[in-house]
């Protein structure tokens, strides 16, 4: 019926007329938005690029060119040009991937989510073009603005602005919304910038584009004067790429197809490295989303498509706890402070921002200067609480150890959606934490099980002024509450079945969320006349001598962790009860080391064989062929 | 004697005249050259920053002011300053450490020898003085131009960028040498900077101290219109500086005490965050440093004072071995290409770099974008060989997962200095690369014993075209050829002890250099009458199967690693061995989870009782305790 059903392929898309291009991404917008509101995702970012993504498909030949997008989340277009219609089972086991997937399409090539690496992988691609001769095939890599924060970013352009001869092009997709004032001396930048013969030439069109497409003028007017809402990423990168040399197109109107598209031919055109510069409009074309000022429907869940409200509306979950605590900590200690990097909202520190703005700081997507920034906060005396999630907290290992450890800087990494998150996947996934963070000397870290353990932990948390403290939680909905039944020397008795008249008996340390695992375990294998003990130190690394303790004191020992099983929680605790010299074996149960397609989080632990039945089998086991 | 006794701390250097801290400058010189030749360590940096230090001592009050030097090798003449002049024993145990050690001094505040942090330390701590109402204190950062292509520094930079209160001074020490033309839209940028008030009033100081000084004009000229080769990192700064609305005060003659300390005190009185740009010389003033093209005597070890030649010549190592052997695979291999992060002599890339100039690539500091570039260029079928400092490589872990693992791409880490190193103390040990690249699926992992071990191995691991591979080995000199004696399923056997009639049995495992550790163990052991097998399977990552089952078929297992135990290979091999139902247990030795002072490798050795002769005592306690 419409345009987008003969679009099977990237060359479908080069016959098409100027007027068709245009009901073409009328047509995506509105695939989008039923689409989308039916599965969740990420609508607003995608909403943003349809224009640009049709752009790049006419001007350039993927395959054959390379598109790398940058924190992938703003492919869906790209993946509905490229033979991906079916968007009914989107994140789902079995249906698209919410990022570009190799497994999908030869189109695809990054699947990683974290952000700032298009640039190196487009650097490489590009070396590895020149070096094996391919010098009719270009490299485009795709950029939040967002990103340019990212120190990898700075780190790539730095490289690519060296190499003169290679064919690639950085295509800034830059949300022109949440402008303040130029400060400082950007103004006289700009006017050398607008001077020049390359931006007159296109600002022609982006004057036109302009004029037809909204508000006129002023979109382009901040975006070439503005400076993002505490964050020098807008114009900066202009200027950046001009003193390294780089070639520089733009502001270009992203939503005027015309004006995409012959930016990006003349990119095309150019011999070397080129920067193109096109202001898009996150959410574009959906009201709900064009009036949601927050974050303008980065990802949804599911959603009533005409108003944009959820359909389920989501329960009071581990962020809220923590953003409730984090107020109420702040109230208390004047020195603890917050950082976030470019998560505010997602990581709960919105009400904290709120109420002490001078004592939040959004640093950008740059983790690594979150980390060695809140050491050196610590030294001049303030307690710097880090918010993240905890896949993104990797980028920053280097620098938790050498500049928070190694300084025993008191400092507190808040670590949101630890464990498996599952529908975003392999990327998303919150499952090295525990394992990275294990090597870190003098480091404690807590996993609570439910809102008390969580609300105690960030307390103690934030107590401790000689060494750095993670506190650990999942994606998603609270648990209902798991209160203790007994306390041992610190480490929380859950339940204690007694078993049969003289059974071999069972410790069960169930980490974190996965405490609730441990319980029902714990139900199955009584019901095999074990004598079983559940028990949660909350904090857990380092590994508490009272729980070695415990499991000296039972005949076999079990741990369950969401994270990785290599050098995870049971690893370390395995270790310190063979260092004690007991003999008590230590069955660990966690996360393979693997990447894990996207699905939920529970069909991975069934499909991982974490659920308490798999357990309690492999337990059962052990236990027969140990006599 | 000289003035240099007269300065107990840095107020007594505010009494001196002017010609009285030339001539400390020229006392601080012969001291450093006279003392640093007989330890050995940082010569090179240390005597370019001499002035520099002065002035920065004279113009502000630390510890009330806090200094933070990035990757702290050139604080030598800062601790001079700040009562530490006894260097007989400089990285040694028990003396002077040879970065910033907060248990020397107040005055020092960083020890992490990382690049590229000190940005973000001050960030913070001036931010935390803003938020204490320390508006009288300074923070100041001193950075290397290199340092600058990390992209903490530009993380940390936008940052700084946004606090127009903070009392933030950038130092950057631009060791003005090794620069090519201009090239680019570069010319333009400077004019503009030239004709701004602040630099014609610094560079009158600075053209007057250049006649005084040196080669007149040369090197401002350079400084100003140069481009560090390859590397964009000398220019950009100062535009990127400008365009932030920063503000910038340069370039300065390092080597005028005047015209530093106008300089400096020009930025204290400045309310906000400045950049203070100096040019200076490493190696300055010496002679021997001075025509050294390569490295400028960067780090040395022990020399003659006069001549600068080595008093014990370094013997054929590791590093050598490497060099060698890249050099034969990319002469059979044209799709072997190799990274490195601003170390190409110290990694052993300088012999491949002059044979395969086009296919060898120094990205700066920066090994996040090394890693992922290198993955780029893997997916367009090149294989990288990214060659690293092993301590180093944690600065991109995320990265090895997220953009080389989780995209199967065949990619080489070679880790130099990988273990203990000793003498640059916590920062540089390399002892974390076994756990932290444990947990990474699919990688593999290699710890060769010898020379022909490692040959092997970097054959091999280039032959993997669908995972990371990783060769890790010491610093320092090649232990002698060891042998098999026989080879088990790939498992190398380096020695059989039949033991007593019905000896319990043990199997020994020594990873890497620990070979040698274990044959000396597996004697000890052996003269108390045990059965004992000592094996290498060089590739410990994963664990192979044969060693698993090798355990298996002993009463006792051992092993042996330079690395942190938590997470370790011991502790992976622990793990396997339990997954596969065996009942062995498996004594794991290595690096206890903690930061360790500087000494040499083998006091450290001792001090961590990782001897032959300690193990050997903890083993038969075990097996004593076993029955």
């Amino acid at each position: 019926m419409g345009l987008l059903d003969r679009v099977g392929s990237p060359a479908d898309l080069r016959t098409l007329s100027a007027s068709q291009v245009r009901a073409l991404a009328a047509e995506i917008r509105g695939f989008l938005v039923d689409q989308v509101s039916r599965t969740g995702g990420h609508l607003g970012p995608n909403l943003g690029v349809v224009e640009l993504t049709l752009g790049l498909h006419r001007v350039f030949e993927s395959p054959r060119d390379t598109l790398v997008f940058d924190t992938g989340h703003q492919a869906y277009v790209h993946k509905l040009l490229t033979g991906r219609q079916d968007f009914s089972r989107l994140r789902r086991s079995g249906g698209l991937s919410g990022y570009p997937s190799r497994a999908e399409s030869a189109h695809d090539v990054v699947e990683n989510s974290h952000a700032s690496t298009a640039l190196s992988w487009a650097d490489g691609i590009a070396r590895a073009n020149a070096i094996a001769g391919r010098t009719d095939r270009h490299v485009v890599a795709v950029v939040g603005d967002g990103a340019l924060t990212g120190g990898m970013s700075w780190e790539a352009l730095n490289n690519i602005a060296d190499g003169a001869d290679r064919r690639l092009v950085v295509v800034v997709n830059d949300n022109g919304r949440s402008y303040a004032p130029t400060i400082g001396g950007l103004a006289q930048h700009l006017d050398a910038l607008r001077t020049t013969r390359g931006y007159e030439t296109v600002l022609s069109w982006g004057r036109s584009a302009l004029k037809r497409s909204g508000p006129p003028g002023r979109l382009a007017y901040e975006a070439l004067h503005g400076l993002k809402k505490g964050i020098k990423d807008v114009v900066a990168p202009q200027a950046m790429f001009e003193d390294l040399g780089l070639k520089y197109v733009g502001p270009v109107d992203g939503h005027d197809t015309a004006a995409v598209e012959f930016a990006l031919r003349r990119a095309r055109a150019y011999g070397g490295p080129v920067i193109v510069h096109v202001i898009t409009e996150k959410g574009r074309g959906y009201t709900p989303a064009e009036q949601d000022v927050a974050d303008r429907f980065h990802a949804v869940g599911q959603i009533h498509p005409e108003t944009g409200l959820p359909v389920a509306p989501s329960r009071f979950g581990w962020t809220g706890v923590f953003a409730d605590e984090i107020v109420r900590i702040g109230t208390r200690r004047p020195d603890v402070v917050a950082l976030t990097a470019a998560m505010l909202q997602p990581v709960g520190l919105a009400p904290f921002a709120e109420r002490f703005p001078d004592r939040t700081f959004d640093v950008g997507i740059a983790e690594q200067h979150a980390v060695t920034t809140a050491a050196g906060m610590a030294y001049a005396g303030l307690h710097p609480v880090v918010a993240v999630y905890a896949t993104f907290l990797n980028r920053a290992v280097d620098q938790v150890l050498m500049d928070v450890a190694l300084h025993r800087a008191g400092v507190t990494f808040v670590l949101d959606r630890a464990g498996l998150t599952g529908d975003d996947g392999a990327s998303h996934n919150g499952m090295w934490d525990l394992a990275l963070l294990g090597v870190v000397p003098g480091l404690r870290l807590a996993a609570p099980r439910d809102e008390d353990t969580l609300r105690d932990a960030l307390r103690t948390a934030v107590d401790v002024d000689d060494a750095p403290t993670v506190v650990r939680y999942p994606k998603g909905a609270l648990t209902e509450p798991l209160p203790a039944v007994d306390e041992v020397d610190g480490v929380d008795v859950l339940a204690r079945h007694d078993g049969a008249p003289g059974a071999r008996s069972v410790l069960v340390c169930g980490v974190g969320a996965m405490a609730r695992t441990g319980l029902a375990l714990a139900d199955l294998l009584a019901a095999h006349g074990l004598r079983v003990t559940v028990v949660d130190p909350r904090w857990v690394l380092p590994v508490p001598a009272a729980l070695v303790k415990l499991v000296g004191e039972h005949d076999h020992a079990v741990t369950v962790e969401d994270g990785v099983r290599e050098g995870g929680i049971g690893s370390a605790v395995a270790q310190r009860v063979r260092d004690a010299g007991l003999a008590t074996p230590v069955q660990t149960f966690g996360v393979p080391r693997s990447f894990l397609a996207h699905a939920t989080r529970d069909k991975l632990l069934t499909a991982l064989r974490l659920t308490p039945g798999d357990i309690a089998a492999d337990v059962l086991a052990a236990l027969r062929s140990a006599g």
